[in-house]
């Protein structure tokens, strides 16, 4: 099954009996082009799609090229399930869904999970080499559908997969909401290893798709760090140069389509992965050590509510979020965390009635201060949290943990403004503000 | 009155009978510092704070200085008195309050609005150089207390102030919704002469004050850029080397408090201003022209909702909004512009109802684009609609300005994706993404 190829790439293809997952050679203007054939969704007819050994696929038109079977896939697949059979693994790749594990649906080009992990280490032998891999699929979700309910069912599997022995644990996850995940799951364990959340922005079976290589410097991550903490390593730029692994509570995707989205905000990430020279750089001395054993204390009260604040916004949500039992509100607020002065009567109420109501500011960039005007005075009076440089994203999953382990409002507090594991940065460096360059 | 001084700053000051706002000279290790007077605020008896020529506020202290008094308060105010009085001014400031016209409380360091712009004008007399000067006092709130009607208002004085024969207008205004404002003015104005929205990020009366310069540069601009566009003109790094006008439509405030906190995202900035040099330089060609006539068309329908999505959010608060009669919703979705399918059904039972679903990104940066995935196309089938690159906080300030004119859902819907002011870019620069500078 040649998918997608058609006209006079899809006639050189079968002369020379390749199929889909072959190891071929491609030979034009004097340059070698090795990898496996890729399916096409070239909107040419003589392009051939190749995954190059550095992990990165490159269409090239057939059209003066002379190319050559080197080996048929059954060949190397064989090779990758005696790997994956080997006894015991040492880093455990699971599968939640997302771009990393989709593939094109040919009808209507839109994207569809579908792809195991497996399927991935087929296309991408190369990570046996770091590491003995095994792989679960333990759902297949675009991550815009993850809930705290598959949150808990991940932590679950990340315990597993330590308990069973692993040194570090790889997840591919959509990245829409992977930064919510790694909030999540950095609150509810604590870890012997590495995990390290994956995804791609660009589908695997695309020519320009990052997902091999986030991949390959996710295990490489995992095998290596020396961190037990929760990280997100995507590329460090928009070319295939090298990852980063952001603290899974400091990180946000900030562009919808850039392969580089993920940045750390108000913070430096905790490492760089040179994945060509397969050499993990530590960047900082502050991460959180491994421990001797898993633990996991994955549980969220979803009875809370994420509230951006804007002009012409009006207190009676309040009301409304107070009539569905809410126990905490997280406010995106302005500035330095401001809402206008008509809410502080409804907050008064709400935190008189036990609820929590944190700010945080739609800034994102910066720590919240509510002594330098009136009316962050009014609202602290009021009963509102200033929660520092918490993102509010990473706010309100904080929230849902606390809840779920604390119903007395004082410890709530307490809880909300203690660095559990990284979420609060009491030192802000100036680098820390990227640089616009308008020129 | 020396406002905050003691020691032997205090005594210094009462040897040479200065007062707060009179021109001081301090010589010390051969320099001359020559300055206005400011309030003190340091915590050290011995420094004494003036305002140098360039405007900026510096603390020098008097250990082996001598300083000298060089003119009255009182003799510089009746000049610019007599500058204020005459005949028809070129610029008009209005001054809506926030930090830029704010003074701290002695009593417990936080900041109310206070001062007057003519206030400001008197410590930066150099201002009647650039133009004739009028100085209108509309409001004095701080801007987390704006709202839609306060919008109104502003637009009504920028239509008086062009029909009086200004060539442009400054606006004063606080930061947390300034972003709000300029857009909200942006919709609502057809300009024969810049408006430039500016404000600091720290008091007038603080030694490191931004609003002396901000100020001064959005004088400059008012009077010399060739465009009729609503601007946010601030600090464009943090040292006062320069500013930049960004159009109001594209700019967003990115960090609590450092002075280069608002940016523009998913475009380039109008104009850069070298106030040393009185300087404006444009930076593109596609502005917004001049008019011959302001026209002014301020009214905005605040039955809509900012729904910012997180894993864990419920689609009942959709049924809320339907109660609560609403017309329109601006989604927050995650990436490129998703949420979870369970808000479906929700969805397309309100666009049934005629209510406006729109969709913009939570990343900030880059586009939406619901073709992709499956549940991109399931949200259009619903009738959400993908708002391109517009800014969340742009799109909740135009769908009030669009619902307040147009009731016939399609007609709104066409608006909504009509590039009225420069809100949509439909070409993206991979320069638009800032650098992170991590190293």
């Amino acid at each position: 099954m040649l998918e997608g190829y058609r006209g006079s790439a899809l006639q050189s293809l079968l002369q020379i009996n390749a199929d889909i997952g072959d190891l071929i050679e491609i030979e034009k203007n004097g340059n070698t082009y090795k990898g496996i054939l890729m399916p096409s969704y070239s909107p040419y007819d003589d392009i051939i799609v190749i995954k190059l050994d550095n992990g990165y696929n490159i269409g090239v038109s057939i059209a003066s090229a002379k190319i050559k079977l080197i080996k048929k896939k059954s060949e190397s697949r064989k090779e990758t399930q005696e790997v994956s059979k080997s006894t015991k693994s040492e880093i455990k790749i699971i599968s939640t869904g997302g771009t990393i594990v989709s593939k094109i649906e040919y009808e209507t080009g839109a994207v569809r999970p579908a792809l195991s992990t497996e399927d991935i280490i087929k296309f991408m032998p190369e990570i046996n080499n770091i590491a003995k891999i095994s792989a679960e699929i333990l759902f297949a979700i675009l991550s815009e559908n993850m809930t705290p309910e598959h949150w808990v069912k991940i932590a679950e599997a990340v315990k597993r997969a330590f308990k069973e022995g692993n040194e570090g644990v790889v997840i591919a996850h959509g990245t829409d909401t992977m930064a919510y995940t790694a909030s999540a799951l950095a609150f509810s364990l604590k870890l012997p290893g590495p995990v390290v959340l994956v995804g791609s922005q660009r589908s695997s079976d695309r020519p320009s798709s990052d997902a091999a290589i986030n991949l390959y410097s996710s295990v490489l991550l995992a095998k290596k760090a020396p961190f037990g903490e929760v990280v997100i390593n995507m590329h460090g730029e928009s070319s295939d140069t090298y990852t980063l692994a952001h603290r899974g509570v400091k990180v946000r995707k900030m562009h919808t389509s850039r392969r580089d989205a993920f940045q750390s905000i108000n913070d430096k990430p905790l490492a760089k992965v040179e994945w060509k020279e397969n050499k993990v750089e530590i960047l900082r001395s502050d991460y959180i050590p491994k421990r001797d054993e898993v633990e996991e204390d994955a549980k969220f009260d979803t009875h809370v509510f994420l509230l951006k604040y804007y002009p012409g916004l009006t207190p009676d949500i309040l009301e409304y979020l107070m009539e569905k039992k809410i126990r905490g509100v997280i406010l995106e607020g302005t500035g330095l965390g401001h809402v206008a002065t008509s809410f502080v009567d409804y907050i008064k109420k709400m935190t008189k009635d036990g609820v929590f109501v944190g700010m945080t500011s739609q800034c994102l960039f910066g720590r919240v201060n509510m002594n330098v005007y009136t009316t962050g005075r009014l609202l602290q009076e009021a009963g509102v949290v200033p929660l520092e440089d918490i993102l509010p994203e990473v706010a309100i999953v904080k929230l849902m943990w606390v809840l779920a382990h604390e119903s007395d409002q004082e410890k709530v507090k307490k809880l909300m403004l203690t660095n559990l594991v990284g979420e609060i940065n009491p030192r802000h460096s100036l680098d820390f503000f990227p640089r616009w360059n308008y020129d």
